[in-house]
């Protein structure tokens, strides 16, 4: 099985970007499965002994969620959905969150704008967050990866934005057992992903999840001459669309005509039929509201319905 | 126990409001339960025989979301907090579901803008919808009430508009088994209730979900001198908040301030501990984005910590 | 000439609206011109000696945006248009402006969040304010109505809000020699109006104006039968519509689609016509982004088109 | 005097960008004065006899607001601040205006979708429109550049998208006598200039203004170590910052924050003097609401205020 270590991508950390100029690192065929390294969102620099506020301080240049990649696929072209199932995700014994000021969807409803790291131990899939008063309180983790895309068809976008290509989504059903599906734009598609939180709320309110480097396996799958215009997700009991505007009811609104077309496409469904169904069983979680568009995920039970 | 029939309300359905103005039909001491009958968002107009698009053509009034109260709560006063604990709700054998012109979160977005009246019949939990091309599709009912509050302290709100005092929410957890705490805005509370749902999905985007009338048994009580801004709700797993806004993004900011406050209150957390814990760990839910303002309701784990 | 004093509106001015249930405390017939006195967006509390810190600070209630009024026109009925002719605002000679915690477009931006109170003194129809640094800095007045409007059909609304009724537009252009047209929504129509600003910006950012008491006349008529949807405004040289929503874009697009209908109504424009004619010749002022809802007033130039 | 014909760009226009993946096409020393020929916003391809309509249906690749450049400043460097002097605009004796499907502020809100072409004839500083009953209807031109941008510091951003580089801000103050600062982001700047429309609307709402070709004379200077956030305009009156975001009302309080800034850089103005200043006199202009984000332009007289 071939791997892809972060440090292959070094040259490229600084000005992320998911953009049909990006050299690629890995040349992959359809049906291979790949290990693929990844930073932390803030390519590790932040740790123990050497908090968020130092880094800040230092002016050291703190890159902003590098992506290892990109992979070229082999035989992917413009019109292609390439499929993703994530095999594995392994995250270390520990992940850490952050408050900075600029960032955060309720930054200035608080009093203070403070700096803040927060260190997360993780052990039996359960993460230990230790309050300012001493407590430790634990949760279940459940690692995905927050930052996952393939070239935009000519336009180069940051790996902070999340949009038609994939990118920033932080939706936690890009974890392991899923298939994600995205929309190839370019040649070779240029695959690469990053920024796997150990787990998150809906929303990542403070700018921040369990964040985590991690080391990811993927299978790569094309569809050829099938189309799609957002990320979807499949898992074994949803499907799923991805969608990031502002405002956040656009993004919520994008993201169920996706899901129209495809119980269209797959289910037979009329679009009313379709609009009604979801109207009356549909979820919708608010994956988060903190980055440069927000993202909303809306899924459908197949129970419901066969293709 | 009290029986309050929608009957009752009658005088009160065409330009339905929440308002300190409106007359209380029925006084209720705290600890008392009381059943109450409440309309479909349409009184009951629309039926088989005399579908949504004959009844906007007849020109007959289309009475929007009436609700049945108010019920004035004795002893309550500005400043308190009313507790609702739903017992339980029963809904008939059938409900209806419509598409409106100038109504719903895709309107525009898909080709045409017909009237369409779907009526979904409803046994041993579960609904039964029937596609334009003759599939039959089933699934689980979670009835739920729509429209929900208390009189504000000095404006009237139209029962279509959610808000602090509750209203319009359309929030899937106002379901038999948990408690919905409301702000009391004027003495007696002036608590009113309908547009029950037996099914609703996420958003409810085609502007109308499971609609049906329904019998529910609410059991009041009150919370002398604790005062909370935006509705909130406990299940026997979570605490939730609700709030109301435009864009989305301001519901969901709203909803976490309150509970951050909640989690201050009740937890002994931080505000910046909370606002880290939410964002590692929170829920939250697009209840409605068809309402005049759009509803988010947050939630948090009662698993992780202890009041 | 009738006279009405806002001392004759004292009862109303705690929790005041724009309300059905509000008592007219003056008759007057379509045709009559009648001079209001009305208070400043604080009833007049804040004054030198007493700054906006001081109020807070003491506990003391603070009146948010009194209206004199509300003024029974004979006549007016639901569906009808009330134009109320702007003769005249006298302002005197000092104005304030203040800062608040939780108001103002660029709150939680700037790096503190103060309670300011600055008095503009107002001399030959220029308006002085002096910098923390010395300087003085003088500008041209020019007043106009803040809150201006009538009950709404079955509403209350808080005189802080504006919508279809008009209520706290904060538009320049409602001054001395326009005309401004309010959907009639109860029987009497209720009017009322306060908050008057010697001057403005677009925008009204910091959340107060030069905020003044005046003296204001104003003629009214009535169109009977004429049904229009949100406030229009005519002056010599354009026709304006007024309209208020979140977020700013449908504020704007409501405007320019009631300009559309009017267009239609009086100058024989096609939908489309009208619809391309706007968006090669309009303006659009942003009104104000810190009420409950925001305003754009949308125009058009009359030297176009002959009605 | 050097002049860059719409021709040398030929290789770019598709699938334009403002990119520092550009190669420049002209290379230019700050002070030099250089005419260059710009596309109308569809590379000039619809025209009489061959409606917008017509090449939609042929497949035609309908190009999208070509630029013309880019332009190599000599000695630019990131965070330096390009001024562009806009000394001349000439344009032809007509243009058009088109409304089309999943485009325009209106899309969905009036009873049809159709796609259609106006010719608009221009003479003596007169546009001429003939609406579809056979009036003819005249109004003055203000020809201005409709999208003019550096490249960003590294994403690749389409030329349809305003954003802090500049782009497709459409503000009608980018006019000759006028003078624009641009925020230098990558080694040269990379400028590109196109899409001049003769005359438009606030707000640009059937999302064309009328579109023509045109020969701009532009004046470039630098200002070394000069760092601005927002493009900033320069009239003989006032001093203006240009924000693009969505929803509107963020695009608004980005160009106040800027001017703030300004007024806080060149007039000695504290941030809370600026910003009461700014609620009492600015102007704020709504650009455009048709653009994937949204523009504000927000104006200060000059008059108030000595540098």
């Amino acid at each position: 099985m071939k791997t892809l270590k972060n440090r292959d991508t070094l040259s490229q950390i600084v000005d992320c970007t998911f953009s049909p100029h990006n050299e690629p690192i890995m040349r992959v065929k359809p049906g291979e499965t790949v290990v693929v390294e990844t930073w932390d969102c803030f390519a590790n620099v932040v740790k123990p002994g050497r908090e968020l506020a130092a880094v800040l301080k230092s002016g050291e240049t703190l890159y902003e969620n590098p992506v290892t990649g990109p992979i070229y696929i082999e035989g992917a072209e413009k019109g292609d959905t390439l499929a993703v199932q994530i095999v594995d995700i392994q995250v270390p014994s520990m992940g850490l969150t952050t408050v900075m000021p600029g960032f955060g969807a309720l930054e200035g409803w608080l009093s203070e704008s403070p700096v803040l790291t927060k260190f997360v131990s993780i052990r039996n899939n359960l993460a230990y967050y230790k309050t300012e008063n001493g407590k430790e309180i634990s949760f279940p983790i459940k690692p995905f990866i927050g930052t996952i895309g393939v070239a935009p068809p000519y336009e180069s976008i940051s790996t902070v934005t999340p949009h038609k290509h994939g990118g920033n989504m932080d939706v936690q059903d890009v974890c392991a057992g899923n298939k994600l599906y995205l929309p190839v734009g370019v040649e070779g598609a240029l695959f690469a992903a990053g920024d796997v939180h150990a787990a998150q709320g809906d929303g990542e309110i403070c700018g921040t999840a369990v964040e985590v480097p991690a080391s990811l396996t993927l299978k790569f799958e094309l569809l050829k001459h099938k189309t799609i215009e957002w990320p979807r997700i499949e898992s074994e009991d949803e499907i799923m669309t991805v969608s990031s505007a502002k405002p956040l009811e656009d993004a919520a609104r994008l993201a169920y005509r996706e899901l129209i077309r495809w119980l269209g496409e797959d289910y037979e469904l009329s679009p009313y039929d379709a609009y009604m169904l979801l109207s009356l069983t549909a979820k919708a979680r608010i994956a988060q509201i903190v980055d440069p568009l927000y993202t909303v995920v809306a899924k459908f039970p197949k129970a419901l319905i066969k293709p």
